[in-house]
């Protein structure tokens, strides 16, 4: 079984590491040194070997940071993981502190004193964030100084895990859809436009699109960890490890792409001196900015050239996403009878119910992975938005609770991502109402049209009004861009509250994941995916329009829906996409399976 | 009566007028000249001893800039104005060019020659559209200088409108329901958290809200325009003509206020040398920033500390509101009436339309002002979103056709502005079927409910989404804010799809008005005021919501609604308004009138 319900760290970990981090630190001459999540790609998740903050801490959430002073440390996490982190780390030792509120930059103002030198690793920080921590640290009178020597990984010593050595390989034409070639001209061109003559890239989900290859380096996504430098000539320079080298990689790539190892890297940047370098402070650490500034380099500030193109899906890639949905919905079909039917008699627990979906998708025969950890939420578990089943959390869902399950597959022609919420036994009215108002907003945002301009924060309203009516909302975004093939969170588009708003563009895939949750007693969340598309005219309509077409394929659990709730509007909105479903599904299935799918897609 | 119909300039100003800018240019060795469409006060409104724009070049509209050379023009606007500028500026003389698309800068850049001196009022000018500008005289090898003596107002010399001396007079606490002293001493407590000593306030509407003062120097708006100084402890200097001093000003100003010469202004900020001081970019000149700098002040840029403040209405000015509005809906009302018996037959001009609603306006007795000039746009005069009937451009209305009425008033208790289109003879099913659109958004943000920290531009869709969802769309925002006896425009909140979010909070008064506009044809535009208000809590409602109670009384015209698009909260929600409207409007009005109403706010 792919997923695990082991947490990798614990509340020892900092009984047991916090002395061998101070150890090094004062082999160094150091007073202190910072910690933060990230790591050298500044991506989602990390290799077990980079996950510092988890082996000095014992925090594993996906945000966070610590400052490791000589006599005290600090957590930051933000809200989602208040109540985990209490969990996980000592706080003998450890103050936890609110990673938003203030943060590290007001907790070394006020802790720090008068000329205490405080490490950092230059590759882990973004040059912003560095910034504004150099500057709180000055207020102190103290000193922020990069260290060449990162005195965690001196501690962690044999005890860490080797670097992810996955093969890269090479993604075919027929699911990436344009030779890299033309990608790497099309981004060159941008590139001079942009008044700049190389770009440097260092996220990992832009080196595989831009190359066409796939690596597998990061769990749940097929990442190569690896830099490059494009010029504006479409010519290239990319830094992968030997080991993880394929025997076709060189013919793949080509001649316009040198191979060359990690520790070329340095020399690359040193040889941009008197150039006009693009580099993005979101993606690339301030290591970057430092050598390419101490090389004499022209840094233009601006965003990976790469995150826009990657984000507008070609045909191609459109058409392995539909190809992908059509796959995962049957997957996910099936898995839906199982709880409609057997587990409802059964009450599995969540691992059960994890392992269940996952053989459904294994059984397809081409799952790469899953996109991410399943989340199955029964009861009070699905109000946990950022819920992972663990061995100590694990419950058996119960008659009358609501079971919420998030879940995705990496395949070769795409990468799924949906979230459906299961009546186990009779659910409550207040359940119902609750579960309908969500869906209002879910179609609401998949049928919306809107004019090309329009942010996915403009539209983020439409998915909340009904809860905003009945004095509810949720804590979380309301859509995040998905890869091909690549991260199940990709930017820059999002639908949220907050953010840069980037104008919506036909090819990109946004998921529409409206929720509610009941702290101590059930959560619910829809979530599809969809792509924006140029929307289909209406009669006496004056504008071209944008609009949405639905990839994910599964029937809504029609016992949480309140019908009196619904307008005709919504009605047939949800009877349209059970037909769709039945249709594009049900020639998959077996019989028992497609004649429950029958009953579920029936005309509300 | 208030409203005239003459233009104030027109395409013959060039030919008489450029010449002798362009002499008083060479008397001060120019090459060029600068001439925005902004005064002294950054202000929307100009008197017209300031409108240099339209006396350099015919121009009038609200926004825009020419650029004077010795052998060449050019005359910048933005995509309102391309047909008015047209009509009003004498082509062989200015370029015509556009004001957003590379703009002034561009135009600076391209045609600018190297050692060229260009000369610039640096009172007219925010300090960030200058650096713009500097920067592009500086590529062509130009250079911008300030100029104390304008030869703009050096050619107009005895020409010139005299600067309006309108009495300043105390706002009474009955309207304006917080103390001056009050309001001082809470700006000045923000100061201090801002880190700053002391504020420097030029926007007119501040000062006026500040000190409870009104003015007059400015048409359609009572604001007496002058400079001040605000202290972090509440007291304050305020520069103003002793001309516009009235007897008892000084009283009421108290002796925390001294009242000075506009003379004294430099020489006050000159005193601010070596202190913090704030001052808003967009609202006061690089004029401001110049002279502190000058002095050794430390200036801190930040929004004018008056704004939020002002914005948020506190109860005595929501209870003016109210009032103004019932009168100001029965004046409307009583126009309504005529505009659906009389005018039916009558098929008056815009001329007479507009003179008949400041009748009824009038009539109320306490009528200070407009809130600006009624738009009355009939038929294809409609479709023009910022039409003002003027004498050479007046329809008659046609039996068939739209009559669009946007409109308000300035009552010492409140500001209004409200806008009814209104069908003349039999309207279209086209027409019909746009206003219900319209309608139908109108009507979802006037229900919205929403949390706190919702800023207008993540409500703006819900009013378009109607129109989207047809092909259609409108090429205005949705809201503004409005002043409380001030400016019927009002930062800094708005509700519309570009703009800096500003959260939506208690007290705000806000327009609500989608529209639709169909060229040489007919427009289409319902607005009502309404302000933000903690919502109602409702049953199972677990979170605080934000709504709005609408301000504006006034019946829709119910011939233009097709009920048929209307669901059923739509309709409930059309019935209870009316309801309202009957109810606080109806013992205002004479039977005739009242019996009309009563229909007119049956339910559907």
């Amino acid at each position: 079984m792919r997923q695990s319900f082991d947490e990798h760290a614990d509340s020892s970990f900092g009984q047991r590491h916090l002395p061998r981090i101070r150890q090094a630190m004062a082999e160094q001459g150091l007073d202190g040194f910072l910690v933060p999540h990230e790591d050298e790609y500044q991506n989602e998740y990390l290799p077990a070997a980079n996950d510092r903050l988890a082996w000095a801490t014992g925090f594993t959430g996906s945000a966070g940071a610590a400052v490791i002073l000589k006599d005290r440390a600090a957590v930051f996490v933000d809200g989602r993981y208040t109540l985990q982190v209490r969990d996980q780390v000592d706080q003998s030792l450890f103050e936890l502190q609110d990673l938003v509120d203030g943060g590290v930059p007001a907790w070394l103002e006020s802790r720090l004193g008068q000329g205490q030198k405080i490490g950092f690793d230059p590759r882990l920080h973004s040059p912003e964030a560095l910034e504004r921590l150099k500057a709180a640290a000055a207020r102190a009178g103290a000193e922020l100084l990069p260290v060449e020597d990162n005195p965690v990984d001196r501690a962690w010593g044999a005890e860490r895990p080797a670097q992810p050595k996955a093969p890269v390989v090479p993604h075919p034409l027929e699911y990436a859809g344009e030779a890299s070639a033309s990608k790497r001209a099309r981004v060159g061109r941008s590139l001079a436009e942009a008044g700049a003559d190389a770009a440097v890239i260092t996220a990992p989900a832009s080196i595989a699109w831009l190359f066409n290859i796939r690596g597998g380096d990061v769990i749940r996504s097929p990442l190569p960890l690896s830099q490059a430098v494009l010029n504006a000539d479409g010519t290239a320079r990319l830094f992968l490890d030997p080991d993880k080298v394929t025997p076709e990689l060189p013919a793949w790539l080509g001649n316009q792409v040198t191979l060359e190892p990690p520790e070329a890297l340095a020399g690359a940047l040193q040889a941009l001196g008197g150039r006009r370098v693009l580099v993005d402070p979101g993606q690339s650490s301030a290591w970057y900015f430092g050598v390419l500034q101490g090389a004499g380099a022209q840094v233009v500030r601006g965003q990976d050239p790469c995150a826009l193109p990657r984000a507008c899906k070609n045909p191609t890639e459109l058409e392995g996403a539909r190809s992908a949905h059509r796959r995962d919905g049957a997957a996910l079909t099936r898995f839906l009878h199982w709880v409609a039917t057997e587990a409802q008699a059964s009450l599995p627990d969540e691992r059960e119910i994890v392992a269940r979906l996952e053989h459904f998708r294994e059984q397809t025969g081409v799952l790469k992975d899953l996109s991410f950890d399943t989340i199955a939420g029964a009861g009070a578990n699905g109000a946990i938005v950022h819920y992972r089943p663990t061995t100590h959390r694990i419950r058996q869902v119960q008659p009358g609770e609501l079971l919420l399950v998030d879940s995705g597959a990496q395949y070769l022609d795409g990468t799924t991502d949906v979230t459906r919420t299961l009546a186990i036994g009779e659910p409550s009215a207040e359940m119902r109402h609750r579960y309908t108002l969500v869906l209002k907003g879910h179609l609401a945002l998949g049928r919306a049209r809107f004019p090309q301009g329009t942010s996915g924060q403009m539209l983020d309203a439409l998915a909340r009004a009904p809860l905003w009516a009945a004095g509810l909302d949720y804590d979380h975004g309301t859509g995040h861009g998905v890869g091909s093939y690549l991260g199940v969170h990709e930017g820059p588009q999002r639908i949220a509250k907050a953010g840069q708003p980037v104008p919506l563009r036909p090819g990109m895939i946004v998921s529409n994941e409206p929720g509610y949750y009941k702290t101590g007693a059930y959560g619910i969340r829809i979530e599809n995916l969809q792509f924006v598309t140029e929307a289909e005219e209406v009669e006496g309509g004056e504008r071209p329009m944008l609009g949405f077409e639905t990839l994910t394929l599964a029937p809504y659990d029609r016992r949480l829906i309140n019908e009196i709730l619904l307008s005709d509007e919504e009605r047939e909105q949800v009877n349209a996409y059970h037909a769709r479903v039945l249709a594009e599904i049900g020639p998959q299935l077996e019989p028992e399976v497609l004649a429950w799918l029958e009953a579920a897609c029936e005309p509300l």
